[in-house]
């Protein structure tokens, strides 16, 4: 059994080695090769939070076994420790065996970002030039750098309700990737100046409305709805989806359970269900069609699903076992 | 967050330490104070295996939260792995942290010993002076070391279908426990020969039939139904139950689900449920009343509950941090 800190798993697996294992996962996924229980959930009363697992079987060539724990536990934030700790159990699936933990946060983060970059490198225009990230959360540098991998930007324009913060959020980024990408990264405090300019759209907050403007979109931009995971979460105004030429989620199940962002609009027929293409795992395995020129928009909403945690952590595991990182637990 | 082996916990955690643990387990329990979830089973069809998923929270003024993974791969055997590799996760209860990582299969082995000892200190004759135990696996040794803990013992008897391993069982039992405990362990070949004389009966096998004739059981015997858990399998003899004046469950919802033991003696009428005094919870919470003198027979059946893992492995954790045991990860 090995332990890997984010700083291990970032020395064996690239966000483009992310963006593979999820292809592969999500195509695995809708081919139907996976078994996801359902998630259990344990109401932590006494300390207002909850403790959710979520185990997950991937079958195939290269099967993964494994689990993810998540505590939300909101009380935390006053004793400066993380709000929604997470930690990734792997077992190597041909024995049974718990062969690795890893560090859940980073694992979630990495495979998020990767399941959106994996989607603008299936949708948006290949000569996409100019991106826009809104929220620059925990989850808004993996985002940023899963765009960075799949299209060569010479701009990402960063929003957060907090200026401060996508300021420092830009610094950041370009001490990150200085030495790997050209892009640019802006700082904004308007996103409807900018919109009319922007090929990708990534939006990540738990906003409870639309986060841009749908009216000032450009034709063929891509849009990635990243971080709304409840009912009453939307990010994409219903315009954009109006607008959209493609639908696509990550998963039906998860998304139509899950995403306020296309729950409210499907029941209030703002959208059909017709509208939505089907699941990214389809357009992989050429089951569906993608974006067919330029012009057109396509919109691709992400919840995430433990198929994603499991096939990135056994890619890492094997990956770690076969380069000796990681802490031998014995 | 910790690692936590075999050997590590060995160093911090006592027999002892674990029976007091297992009994605040089951008292919480029965007084409702535990959150045991449905167990999630995935089956790996490829490798006729499953992968068993088991978290449970215990409130009360020391929380505890955790969850053991199971699997079960029988095919292991021919790769000279174990067939059931156990692994616990510990959570912090008050953060929803995952803080440790424990040796699974030790945790199994001394919880369950100790929920053994625990009944048999609660239940069997103070001065009980001569022990039996049928099946010598995995569990065996703990069992006994349950028995000699909260019995002085004279004698433990030690039956095996595989004589030879009885006989080995015994030398390596008395290497082990020749400092602590007076007792000696003798293998025998025939049951029913010594039953006459024992106090104690600790049957830990998966055997469909009886271990013992309960014709040839002593007033005043202790009988501990350790090794069966599915409806199929039974250790103790229904002449055994029929005579009994006290019959203690672990959880009255597991084993009425799970062991053959009570299952089929109650499908077929060989003792009603109102024979059955109910849990070992409710008689440490004294809600119940155990045996009044030294004629009565007792009988404790368990199957185990996820609140003993959780307990024991958040016990552990608590001394193992106090006492700089184990190995950090980072």
């Amino acid at each position: 059994m090995i332990y890997l800190s984010a700083k291990d798993i970032k020395k064996v697996f690239s966000m483009r080695d992310a963006i593979e294992a999820d292809r592969e996962a999500l195509g695995l996924y809708s081919e139907g090769k996976t078994d996801i229980p359902l998630r259990t959930n344990i109401d932590i009363t006494e300390q207002k939070g909850q403790s959710l697992y979520m185990p997950g079987y991937v079958s195939g060539s290269s099967p993964a076994l494994g689990e993810k724990i998540v505590s939300v536990y909101p009380k935390n934030i006053e004793k400066n420790l993380p709000s929604v700790p997470a930690t990734m159990i792997a077992l190597d699936a041909t024995t049974g065996i718990v062969n690795a933990i890893l560090d859940g946060t980073y694992l979630t983060q990495l495979r998020t970002g990767a399941v959106q970059g994996l989607a603008t490198e299936l949708l948006s225009k290949e000569d996409s030039k100019k991106g826009l990230l809104i929220g620059t959360g925990g989850q808004g540098m993996s985002q940023l750098e899963a765009m960075l991998t799949v299209r060569r930007l010479d701009v990402v324009f960063v929003f957060d309700i907090d200026k401060s913060r996508s300021e420092k959020f830009c610094e950041k980024a370009t001490q990150l990737f200085k030495d790997n990408f050209e892009t640019k990264f802006e700082s904004i405090a308007n996103i409807d100046e900018i919109l009319p300019q922007v090929d990708i759209i990534t939006s990540v907050t738990t906003s409870k409305e639309a986060t841009f403007n749908g009216d000032f979109i450009k034709k063929g931009v891509h849009i990635n709805g990243v971080g709304a995971y409840t009912p009453e979460m939307h990010e994409i105004p219903e315009s954009a989806l109006i607008k959209a030429d493609h639908i696509f989620l990550d998963t039906n199940a998860g998304v139509l359970a899950e995403a306020g962002d296309i729950i409210s609009p499907l029941k209030e027929s703002v959208i059909n269900k017709s509208d939505i293409d089907g699941e990214l795992g389809q357009l992989i395995n050429n089951e569906k069609n993608g974006r067919k020129n330029n012009d057109e928009i396509t919109i691709f909403k992400t919840v995430g699903t433990a198929a994603l945690d499991v096939v990135v952590a056994d890619r890492i595991v094997k990956l770690a076992v076969q380069k000796h990182i990681g802490m031998e637990l014995k």
